[in-house]
């Protein structure tokens, strides 16, 4: 059988400021992964995402950013590995916090942003992030873009890591995503995007945008939650993965 | 055999400021109070402090303040009692995920500045501090002024609390703390305050500002770990408390 | 000829977090007051906000509020005067360097939420802000609530003030706003709340909820930039006062 | 005659973190760069600074940073020119706000850390700080390596630059600084240090670490405000200069 984990970024509104329509997608997904008031997030917001996320049985993941909430932490910044390893320490154990209060568990842990884009092509950032992920808790699934040096710092160390696919992006015969600075990055039909989806996690292939066919693991698929479109697609992608024989399923229930 | 225990603040540095003589105060104090990055401290800074703290053998405590980094937490802010307890669980988590990393194990939690003393006098925002303590972990001690709403709070909600008396502070004959906006609220004399501090260990009495005698227990003492005679304090009243036969240890082995 | 200004708060999105519909209101006020980044807004929504309101003719005002960012600037804070002039004097100069890098003039400052509130019962705070105003620039007119110790400030330094009335709320005997503790605080049916509007310009009264007639100064009216129903109310609000022969004028024209 | 300015960061302090010894340096520098509390300081640090600075004469200069409190401004972040305008404009005006409250005047413009490092290589970026000067105040004078990208963005939209030069830094024969990440990047000896400055004044030349000559510019000399002997320094410069025969006077008194 054939199966998949969904993940989507959560708990990002922050104050009086909303973002997302978090309870409406967790309908769709199998996990989580909820700011922790770096990039966006805050305590108040955590709580309520947390509570809601085990309400519907989503697997729960500390989603850790860069310290630029202006920037919402999509902007590069210069941080050592060490820096990197304190922040994501910090902030797995403040989302931990919430969990232990709530009766729940954590389940993962995925970069954002920035944070996540250099790290997958920066191996002393992806093992410090590793290192503050198995030094609290080993246990812990590390969620990297589909053969990053994320991935690889997970492996090394000896965690579990779940290679992450998009299925709204193009792919380089490299088995890199196409820079957003390009043309055709991005994937804008509903059906396109769920037809490469559903290939790579049958085939664990994808043809990338030179026509060649290139491998990739496929273990969980990253969502938007944001923008207008987003509760459709998240709609549209879990019925076309069912029809196709594809099991939604947590990602700590298969790895 | 009478016992008491020291507690300090620590952790309160800022990036590239730096606060506080830690490595040379944890060697006479036997609780740190550390500090999670909303009134003061940082990831690096905590997680410094936490390692000095467990090689020395100090109780580690999180130390919770105000979101209000400009003003060190010292500014009463109108927050409701759910935005006391989102905060305190955020920052218990948060320093929780550097003790778990270190292999050590959290003692205590003494909420700072503004947020312990509107709590002392707020029976509601108590109730919502000992609620998030209580949650993520009932084991830990709830550091409040000698007989104020945070010890009846934790009290009332079934986790240990610890009394804490000031050496440095005169008590008014109801028991509080002489308001420092009054003359004579400051015991300058070394001597003098630790003569206070025995008796309140050994008699559970202080004498009040208006002559009269007080009852008050001292599970903990809490001195300054800033400014140029912290040091010089620390030895002082660490020698005279020996001297005066009251062992010194830390809250988590007598409670 | 009847004259009222028309204010609404403007500029208060923040990084990628979008409040309000600045565009379409500026259409319908002559006065916007523009957050400065301490409760909400950024260097680059100012910028914006200050581009729009001039190419509208919308007078631009500052919009200082408390350094609370999570809370939005509406928790009330322990601040001192010393701290309310200093914060008031920065976000007046930030404010100024976009409006004077587009050519532009200041013409107002309101204070935002909890500083507002605060400073309208409040002597002390209510002469530190208006210090700072007028320090820089004694042009600049202070908006606040009717009869306040704001205007009481602005007055004995020497600035212009405007009294500011809101559509939207009940008066009690003595002047005051009802609070919004109580039942019967906020006016929902526009029509009530725009003859409120009409009678206080007119004759500069305005009916209790005890149902005494109460003197009261309209030179400006707060109108809400936030929420569904904002824009629908600033239409509404526009043309009545219009059909009831009063005229919308920015009050820099008028005091 | 020969002159040169002498510049220094100042009002780093932050909150309750204090940071530099103001007071004194200021008695022997006659530019100070002001932090505008992106990097560091805060609004009473700000005014106080500036009383302090208008009281000895010293030319007042803008010190925006980065808005990166926890790295000090020093961390490279990857901002697009229009952010820099922003937060340059947005810092100008704010320390505008104290100057004009004192009845002072801005005289110059001194990107912080890495802001200031970015550029010097960035012609992008510079041209976006040099224009947002340009905009608020064409008379502001703009502090740049000497040679850099920052000095070429000034004179190409037509404010004055100062070139500054380093006394404690080695320079490499195509004019730019060592790297901090090479031996002998620094100069420790006082002498050495005064003598490079000394003939960097009076004959436009340096000797650079491979022991050529090399052609340099130096209208401003950098000195430290920070670190145990950021004040022996500043006097045993000063002292040294005027034995030299060179005038140490404020910059916008000599462009």
């Amino acid at each position: 059988m054939y199966t998949v984990d969904l993940n989507c970024d959560m708990g990002e509104s922050f104050g009086s400021y909303k973002m997302g329509r978090d309870a409406e997608i967790l309908d769709y997904i199998t996990s989580a992964n909820i700011a922790c008031g770096f990039h966006a997030g805050d305590p108040s917001t955590m709580k309520k995402t947390v509570r809601m996320a085990l309400s519907k049985e989503v697997g729960i993941g500390v989603h850790p950013g860069l310290q630029d909430l202006p920037g919402f932490g999509r902007r590069n910044m210069d941080i050592s590995p060490e820096e990197a390893y304190d922040l994501v320490t910090y902030q797995i154990g403040a989302l931990y916090g919430f969990v232990k209060s709530e009766g729940g568990k954590l389940q993962h842990v995925k970069p954002h942003g920035a944070l996540f884009n250099m790290a997958s092509k920066d191996a002393k950032l992806s093992e410090a992030i590793a290192e503050a992920i198995y030094k609290i808790d080993p246990e812990l699934i590390l969620f990297g873009l589909a053969g990053s040096e994320l991935v690889k710092a997970g492996k090394k160390i000896g965690i579990r890591s779940a290679h992450e696919v998009f299925s709204d992006r193009t792919y380089q015969e490299d088995g890199t995503l196409t820079s957003r600075r390009l043309p055709n990055a991005l994937i804008k039909e509903h059906e396109t995007a769920v037809n490469q989806v559903i290939r790579m996690v049958k085939e664990n292939k994808v043809t990338s945008l030179q026509g060649t066919d290139v491998s990739i693991q496929a273990d969980t698929i990253c969502i938007h939650g944001d923008g207008e479109k987003a509760l459709e697609f998240a709609q549209y992608i879990s019925t076309a993965l069912n029809e196709a024989g594809i099991k939604i399923r947590k990602i700590g229930d298969s790895l």
